[in-house]
């Protein structure tokens, strides 16, 4: 099985970007322990600031992999172009974000990415990542 | 472990209702599935139709259980009470839902009681109930 | 033909309340002289002020009746969970208001059940329910 | 008893327009059925796509007639000016529509006219119109 | 000097309408004694409940006379066509009303055609017609 | 006299509930020291999270008390139907809120049931019924 | 016959500021002819740049005098206490504007003290003052 | 292959109104032009200020040309109706402009017949009617 | 104990202005009853229709009395200056208003200065104005 | 004669992307077809998920060649940048959509880009791109 | 060089109201040290908290001085009256603010003034009146 | 002292782009002069057309500089991903615009940035960017 996952812009500062909010672990330690608990699974790991490598990556993987676990970050909120990107493709894409975005800024309430994805899984902190690879495991052997 | 479900206006008639939307399987089959998975939980499962007896269990769960897994369904988007409910109690609360939420009426795409919760999972179809119980062990591990 | 008739909040007081506004029959009179005009017809009534204890009566009612008139005063304009209980039972819904609701607040302008009904019934005092009925035979005829 | 029928823009194309929406009986035979129904009442028929011609009818069988009974199609959701001729006249006047306009596009919600009517009958298809003729029957015997 | 007086839908109701709102003079009345009291000017007088013949007139005065005094009636809210019309030409308008429309429904709070229009009169009774007469010699006289 | 308080959804916690926004006395208590205070006065003290019951609270004391001081809670921003129930009803109600809701969340600006009441009093912590009893006591004397 | 004319914040800039929008006669100048116009009226004057100094005026002539005609300038916009004050006194109030208001920023389409005055004239340069005499003369005869 | 050519208000005045905005070209000097063109294809050309002639003039040709350009002028931003006429016709419909509808106020940034019609051509003067001509050739040689 | 009472805008005219809405009590009337109700309290009284001058008196008094009543009239709904005054000063600020300003115009819905106050009593006419007293002495007990 | 296309995000998978909506040519193989219709025009094709790539090719192209046809995909409705850099080149730009944008989502109602644009092409399939070139040739030989 | 520094409503209170907002250093300490620190430049300070003055102020300086630097506090967001009076003078106005102001409360974020300053500094503290000099200085220079 | 300038998406054409706007320096040639004005500061300028570009270069200097100045260009009115980078790093960021935005198109009035900025100085033309540094200077003696 494998599972495709794409952290958007500012993600690559977790752990060192407002820790209050966000916690102090690195993603890159966050996904070794992931790894760990799923041997069995494939899983690719992509970072990307930029808007258009997102919609790249998402493209790419988008036909062939089991699984897309997509946190958008800031282009939740903004991003026709991956909300389109993501209806293109074929593989469920599973929106996930480490704080309870419903419980922040006005604009951070509507997610233009949601409706097109299979599901959202928000507000578990780090463990928003592995409820998703669940729910990818669930969908797979149903 | 304590879990405390509770499920609101109309989900008694999963199974029943708008199966393309819903799917077929009624409660009562699936939380018996969910309570086989997890045996070393003790469960307690609540259904109200009326808004109030949904406060009135969570006030009276919330401040001795382990964790609430409620679906409020209509609620979710009208009931300010239930949203200060979930705020006035001490035990965490993760939101969940059967659709996805984010893609069905412009009305459906706020919830009140999102920003009291700790956490949301919508669109797993019953699957979101089991990502729930994962969630709630898991915050209890930590 | 058995056609069920649900009152929502405050029309108990039909007769008493702002009798300028609703008239001065009392719901209990006018539904005696509707039942000896259609003595074919196999009436039951239902009011409570409680939302949930509506959606339980639409439930009820809503797989085995012909057809279910509801007047679901000030909960028209707010209620997701009975307009959801509209959409979940196979009976057609009738909507019916005694008064004219686009000529009064702009609260009352938009009816959140309606969309889910079978048809609206707005604005003609008391007789409002007997087109109701109205409708309902002329459904089972055609 | 006098009763005039007007219908507003498009309305001539029933039964030949959209006919999943609007069934495919044709006014003529619908208001010939109707007539039959109702012998000791003396009908008018009008149609016009032209907004003033409506309202000019309007003013013509408003002060004189016992009843209008007014689908004014596309001109419901923007004519003040129908809606002003309505209030200028003595003549009650009943909003109809075929179709359930609140379950279809968001800028049919709004009836600009239904404030100034004296009550509006949707979504029973054809028997819309029998359901007023109904409704200004029981007004003249009360 | 030529004037042209264009009165909008409803207006041939003037006097008949509404007493309490419009007063009970009708137009004709009227503008008899407004031609008594300006012998000097050459006034031609057009009245439709139509949107296009009213743009027609204003077409068709525009470009000659020495200005078009217009109450648009309800038209005023709504149409985009006549605000184009009197952009079109080169006479200038003036926006009249009976009634202060300020004080009234929110919906005639916005006038369409004002922007393209020299200036407004509103809530003078029938004396607006007069004072927009006065407005028009005095650009003449300028 | 008689005097009717009821409270709505979760002042059932009280004292218990976010003391540092609702301070720490159970309503018990308060209610007891009130008592105390106006020992002429005859209270009733009712308490439900059910919107329902709370209509027919108002509609039982509505029309033989002296007053009624209503915390309607959440139901505050939502309840249409609390608010007919007070228009409906002969007895003055008086709205009391603990806290300032005007400093709180935008959702709590507007209270839907501020129009029908008699008054407001917002933000005296529990002294606010206090405040709402010498306003029944003045309009009684008056 | 006596009338007050009261001019808000800026207009004792008038010939001075962005002539090619208000022309370029000081006010001064036009209060000399208009005088000379109508000797048998007896006027008074007053401007002032203070929001509450206008409400004095409007009070201490509100009682007394014929008439007032009112430019309240940049407040027309903001000031619900002036428009409080119209509605408090019992001369009538007439609304002039030098410019079209109805064609500049979207802010200025909104009158707030329109509803409360008798009527209003706006676009006509100076002349509007003028147009304003000529309505409370009309009024005082009627 | 029969082509109607349908123009909405004030498009009378082509060439002769604000010919800064639209060109000093009259439509019946491009309309020459257009058929020299295209000899092959059956022009009709119909204009009309009144909406209502509009919409007759749609339902006459909509079941039988192969095409219909319309400039629904004004009406485009108000017109339900015309939009409702779109729909109910078999013709495809091509919404055309002389100018660029986006770049001017905003009340023309939404076309209300834009979601009816086949395509839209915008901005490109007089040209934009050749356009559509093209792109109605293209459908019937696909 | 020192209190500050201040009035805004029109409210020098209570007792003559609108008697049906405010009543026909002077406040000076009012002010002397008040005094003698409460004899150990030493009143300040200040009334002005000068948004500045409002805030020149809550700077005075808001740092050395024991509390300020403040009825803002028209700039309660318009004074971000006021409301930042409040914001400024150390004493406990109270809102009050004689009518109900809940149940009048829409823009009188919104008060924007019941952020910073202690708390806001409306509806009670002047006896509004004894509340906000026994509010103050309750706080000062405390 | 030089034309540059440009394509934006999600554009690079039609014929592969939702075929229902977008038809299944491929760009490459639609392009081709287009080069072979005007062999004496020199096309360059670019396309970019990028949405600052974009903005970097509309500058590259924007200064010297004839013209840009432009479909900018999700990013037409949220790009202010791209907006400003086609009011930043001389060359006129067009804008194109394979579907009738106006027809489907809200948010796709508004295009962001529109105002800067000489025209826009909506909803003619890929012959969207050549009724572009048409335009284009057209501006040029006027 | 003379430059006109206006502070607007509690700024009076800089130092004593809310320091952890706007520090503790009263505004004549700071303009003793912006006087040293431009000993070529003739300074002159005005502050009010009445908004007619302020625009007086604006009109007395803005003929004659080199620039006005001004802070209009909370009048920022509602005056009109002041932006227009900024409008009508010839000199340069440069909006200043202590605090971040889109940082704060929602009507904050908009300013009414800033339209038709030369620009705005907000921010930095007191240093905003510095930079503010600054900009004036090199507007000369240039 | 380090600091970082950073500019949005079309500002590589300052001085080439709409020059009535922004003036005809190319930022180059200003870059230069505000070297020579601060040799004591080590300066490092980055350009990009792309968002998450701008993203990283926030990133790579936000912990180490002792400031950022950022024109966002189009960015400023979009991107809660920018936002979001200046609320993630250290070092203070001061927006900049070269126009006075307030004054322009409606989108432009809010900035999504601005609430995570230090400051915000805008309208100056190039000047803006000395100020900012002034203001960086300052911060750092203070």
């Amino acid at each position: 099985m494998k599972i495709s996952i794409i952290n958007g812009p500012n993600l690559n500062l977790l752990g060192k970007r407002e820790p209050e909010k966000y916690g102090n672990t690195s993603f890159d330690d966050y996904y070794k322990s992931l790894k760990d608990l799923y041997p069995g699974i494939d899983f690719e790991y992509f970072q990307s600031n930029i808007e258009g490598e997102i919609i790249n990556e998402i493209q790419n993987k988008g036909f062939t992999y089991d699984g897309i676990i997509l946190n958008a970050g800031g282009y939740t909120h903004t991003s026709v172009a991956i909300s389109d990107a993501i209806a293109s493709v074929k593989v469920p894409v599973i929106e996930v974000h480490v704080t309870n975005i419903a419980a922040r800024e006005d604009f951070r309430k509507v997610s233009l990415i949601a409706p097109n994805c299979a599901g959202s899984i928000t507000g578990f902190g780090m463990d928003s990542y592995r409820l998703a690879v669940e729910a990818l495991l669930y969908r797979k052997i149903k």
